[in-house]
């Protein structure tokens, strides 16, 4: 099982709308990388304003699901809610 | 529902024994800690080579877990299965 992790670093003038995050713009992720569920986090304390972790069956799947029609527009969304560059982390879960 | 996720970034010189943190130190801080599981992730692409998620009902069940006796011994485990030094972010699950 592979998870991606995306994160979001605090910083100065770093904006993050935790609502529109939540309500729109991870559901549109799930629904066009054809997902059930991610978890989200509110960062609470640390690096971190905020997260979303997504799993996949396999690196083969992820790639596949993240080259799926639509997946330009979940990344045009993000300017939506935050002006962070998020860090990406790809792990398998052991 | 609290996350506390352990990251350990990769760096020049950085030494992590996969094997050593899932079978010897996350059932350690498990035990001490009274938790049931936790997730273990080995990185394979992004800044951490190794990750660890905890669950807790609350912050204060948080650092009532962590002020347990044995967390001593937990952290002096560290040096066991790496030289780097982890990166905390507590989150709230959303």
């Amino acid at each position: 099982m592979i998870r991606l992790s995306v994160l979001y670093p605090t910083g100065e003038g770093a904006v993050f709308d935790h609502d529109y995050y939540r309500n729109h713009h991870v559901p549109l992720a799930l629904r066009t990388w054809g997902l059930e569920s991610a978890e989200i986090d509110k960062g609470i304390d640390g690096p971190y304003v905020a997260a979303v972790h997504f799993r996949f069956e396999s690196a083969e799947a992820m790639t596949a699901s993240m080259s799926a029609e639509g997946s330009r527009q979940v990344s045009a969304d993000v300017a939506n809610y935050t002006n962070i560059v998020p860090i990406l982390q790809i792990s398998e879960i052991v």
